[in-house]
């Protein structure tokens, strides 16, 4: 098993794949396109992408490519996030100029950013690149917005820890592969659908799954740029497409739901997995 | 009529409140808390709020300002984004070594960003405020992404027009007040609310608007951090919650849903305002 990820070691898309599994091979990519092309290429066995975060919502980009690409998801997995600090050794608090990380970083560590005076916030492209970046240009008046493992791969320093804004701060990562062969017993099916504009038309759509006890986990409307008038939907399911009912209720969606694609269906990220 | 903005003259949301109110007096923020305390405290009238983008999509931190807070939405405006590449007089495109702009902006941006060879990328806390530092600070090898009206404003020069990546993108903004008094006959109403986990609570919260014929605009689940069996909805009624059938649908709501608040009932903003 080999699973593509974006950015650099020490990223946290490099964490989820490891908490995935332990012993998988896990390959660098510069960006999320890159991410499918090692997959379709199969240079990767799966990639894995983050979908969505507690603090910043969606990621909207990644349902865009989902819906480009034809890899299907076969499993979730979901990371709490905690940002640290990380300087070369020996840089205090005092003597930091820049702050560099990915935008999503800095944006999750606003208020920490806002009460260090007089200091440049820089965007990077990834999180633990920015640790490497410091590392590598021997930076002591800089700090990068990273997780720990990126301090301790690159041998820097963490000189504020758990600098997050909120706690309770965590992403959901999505696995894809090449074949829809899910990781392990499916419980959760990922659709995207539009509907169109008539009254009650997204509540005729909910009720093909509630009328078979089918429950929803995620539901998310999006405005279709150029068509005002039409909604796509993002929605979880928690049943196996597989099963007679889902089959069902899609089928019975797909009569009148203007499109209708599924993503996978594959198992839900267990809550007894977390770390207490 | 007075209205707090984030950001400084030439930033998209005060673009957006000149869009609502041609002659209205604008008032410039450093963040989005402080437009809430200049409407708290009387020194604007209004307050204006980006809440969701077509690529960015929802901004989480705005819907929470607004359960913080005790300002009802008056009003929405939706204001297509076109970002430039603005500089100081002479620059050139070769010439830039370092781009500035809101994360927001440069993620918008990225596609025409990473063309650009050897760049570095600045994440500021406004877009036009970076074009400000542009000018004021004289940077000849630096470029800010930003509204031809924050060019206009500081007298730069725009070196490439429309750089966003999706054509279409559109930001839409809440107008909050200090009164429930909508700015217009009131057609829509924002609520937010939650559901427990059982199979069929969000479908059973939706009937209470179908079974009386309203529709819903925007529909989106959050996960609620560190509850994560229950999960917060956000919705856009096309309704006036004065109206009978809204009003009754949302006592009906609130007979079994754990919470339930509503945040205004205002004018939609109208398609035939949109620029065609």
């Amino acid at each position: 098993m080999r699973i593509a990820y974006q950015g650099v070691t020490g990223a946290y898309s490099e964490a989820a794949a490891l908490r995935l599994k332990e012993s998988a091979d896990v390959m660098s990519c510069p960006s999320f396109e890159e991410v499918f092309t090692a997959v379709d290429s199969h240079q990767a066995t799966h990639g894995i992408l983050p979908i969505e975060n507690t603090i910043g919502g969606t990621i909207h980009r990644n349902y865009d490519l989902l819906l480009e690409h034809d890899l299907p998801i076969v499993a979730e997995v979901r990371l709490p996030i905690v940002h640290h600090l990380i300087v070369n050794q020996g840089t205090t608090l005092e003597q930091i100029k820049r702050v560099y990380s990915h935008p999503q970083g800095l944006a999750q560590c606003e208020r920490f950013l806002r009460q260090l005076k007089g200091v440049e916030i820089v965007a990077t492209y990834d999180t633990a690149g920015s640790a490497k970046m410091i590392k590598e240009e021997a930076l002591i008046d800089s700090a990068a917005i990273a997780s720990e493992r990126a301090a301790h791969n690159f041998g820097l320093d963490v000189v504020q820890s758990g600098i997050q804004d909120y706690a309770g701060n965590t992403t959901r990562f999505l696995i894809v592969g090449t074949e829809a062969t899910p990781l392990g017993p499916p419980d959760k099916t990922t659709i995207v659908f539009t509907v169109s504009n008539e009254a009650g038309a997204l509540f005729k759509a909910l009720s093909v799954f509630a009328l078979r006890d089918i429950d929803l986990t995620k539901l998310e409307s999006r405005p279709i740029p150029d068509r005002p008038f039409e909604y796509l939907f993002y929605a979880d399911l928690s049943a196996n497409r597989e099963e007679l009912r889902c089959a069902r209720a899609l089928m019975h969606l797909a009569e009148f739901a203007p499109s209708l694609k599924t993503l996978g269906s594959y198992p839900s990220w267990k809550q007894r997995e977390e770390p207490s």
